[in-house]
């Protein structure tokens, strides 16, 4: 890994920054990538959110992975959101595990890997991170702030924290704060690394209880309609049952792939981390109990995006986002996609939901193209 | 566990029983219990049969566990399912730790516990082998056979290969054969107690891993409305949150406390054969893709009950039971009760589910009560 490191943009952030959970951090790497040209009236960036296991190779190949960026299709020249007219930037989320401050990373204090002795971060953490990267970029406010899952949180939690910092903002696929249901799922992700004997050992790594982690959360993001049409009862091996206990049926091995395929690329304790602070996250409460509060002062224009087959973040969450936002008399679109993918689709190559993105950025642009400045 | 078992009643079947997987088993325990007493007529027996994790303790108190049993408040003097009236059997499913032939009995060819060398069954064989437990108990034929998730699947298996055998049957909140979600959902708990590194030692328990699985499976039983209306955002020790990785929510403590609790009465191994049983169950792939020829000579009658919040067996699937038997001009009733307790309704006090059982089955005792012979 370290070598393949070579290839991480990172900016050391020089400032203190006081964590929810009171720690003070200084001099720590955030990571980063941006993606075509910053104009020069500086009104054309946009931040992109990673979800969960996302990392700041939004677009082109992932140079640690080798594979395409989580939002290729959706990032690029002439693609929905065009890197030939805006300067897309993204970061690394703080706990990650891709170059920026995380379990992954040193502890000075006794220069070994921090792993579970790294501070509990927060959604707030993570965004007060971002906006020091912006300062240093020398973005004063952008066109849009955009992400899906953890990455809707980020959008949530940015605009009510620099409420005059974005243009537009664009929640997709996420919720104000996690239900119970979800809560419930993460805790099962981490009793399942925590119960690999190898978690916490130094030198080892927790891959089996990982990859049981990865695999419950995979039959979370499709829905129950999309995994009955792709696989149904569709063996694997055509003949016949195996009488055994190998994968008979293709969604056996699916799921194996899965979990086995992301151990190489994602580190257990970020995983750790990153669910702790989606379960966290409950912008309801950082307002005493009015989520409306928390955008009583956002300037931004709102398009809120769900998936009509997301179990995840139904839309009914995401609606409770429209309800808040139209109660403090907020500029706000709202647009449910119809699909059968599930929580993935926001990751997927779904053509209305692209398109949506597309226009309403698209919009927004001219809006302030046409400003004087914004 | 074997000083306990001394509480244990078994039927040892001399017969041989040829499994779906080929191999052959004969004289091999089949642990039941029985409530009630079989009238002069034998014209009110019940079979109920279990799931996943229950046992043939139905009602009072279990004597391994010293808990009610899983459906105490559903059988016994007075209840839905009267045994004043009615003379209940229930066996433990071949394949179950409860005394019944499974994983945890002793291999005779090496005297050694069977393990993962017990051969895999299905939902046909348990219901072969309780078939065997009717003959030797006398009973020709049953007033009713009644079972809900794996217990409805053993009762539609055992209305299609015994189409005489019962006058009415229930089955409650399951399917015809498992979706792609639910073989995934299995494979995620297979895939936990696999990736424990005790299990297949000798000696030793995947007790962590067994507990994921069942957190895991705990998940699904409840509905994300259940689960928020419960628990919601509640915190464990109500002040503030612990920036750590303890049980923040009261959802953790309550998952948590779910899978420990469970380790102490349930055998790994035969978590990973009756989850087999499930996925491998397909009763329209028995009869050529064509579901309604499972039931073209079955005599039963049938009350289908589904639960309005059971997303892992939800009311559709009930319902293609439902279409394939009127497909066939049979007698089928169904009720879908509107509860927002999930799957694990037809564990519950759910009254409006226990009256339609009571009413049902009264319903069918009536008629029988009124034939000279059934």
């Amino acid at each position: 890994m370290n070598k393949k490191k070579l290839n991480i943009k990172a900016l050391i952030i020089r400032q203190s920054v006081t964590l929810d959970c009171g720690q003070i951090i200084k001099d720590f790497p955030i990571a980063y990538e941006t993606y075509g040209i910053l104009n020069k009236n500086k009104n054309n960036a946009i931040l992109a959110c990673h979800a969960l296991t996302g990392d700041q190779f939004v677009s082109n190949i992932n140079p640690i992975t080798n594979k395409e960026g989580w939002w290729s299709h959706a990032v690029g020249p002439n693609k929905a959101i065009d890197t030939n007219k805006y300067f897309v930037i993204c970061a690394n989320v703080l706990g990650g595990c891709m170059g920026s401050y995380g379990p992954t990373e040193i502890n000075p204090i006794n220069n070994k890997l921090f792993g579970t002795d790294f501070p509990i971060i927060t959604i707030k953490d993570m965004v007060k991170v971002q906006k020091l990267l912006l300062d240093h970029l020398g973005i004063k406010k952008l066109l849009s702030v955009v992400g899906g899952s953890m990455g809707g949180m980020q959008v949530l939690q940015f605009t009510s924290l620099y409420p005059d910092m974005a243009h537009s903002a664009i929640p997709i696929a996420c919720s104000a704060s996690h239900s119970a249901q979800n809560i419930a799922l993460n805790e099962l992700g981490r009793q399942a690394i925590m119960a690999d004997p190898n978690w916490k050992k130094e030198g080892q790594r927790p891959d089996k209880g990982l990859a049981v982690a990865r695999m419950a959360a995979h039959i979370t993001y499709l829905s129950k309609q999309g995994l009955q049409e792709k696989f149904g009862r569709k063996l694997q091996d055509k003949g016949s049952l195996k009488f055994s206990f190998d994968a008979d049926f293709q969604i056996e091995s699916y799921l194996r792939y899965q979990g086995a395929n992301f151990v190489d690329r994602f580190d257990a304790n970020s995983y750790l981390y990153i669910t702790r602070a989606m379960d966290y996250f409950d912008l309801e409460k950082q307002f005493d109990g009015k989520l409306s509060n928390a955008f009583k002062n956002t300037k931004s224009k709102f398009c809120i995006i769900s998936f009509s087959s997301d179990w995840l973040y139904p839309t009914v969450e995401n609606k409770e986002i429209v309800i808040a936002l139209n109660s403090c008399g907020m500029n706000v679109g709202f647009v449910e996609i119809n699909t059968d993918k599930g929580h993935d689709s926001f990751l997927l190559e779904v053509p209305e939901f692209l398109k949506t993105l597309r226009d309403f950025i698209s919009s927004a642009f001219s809006e302030v193209s046409n400003e004087k400045r914004i």
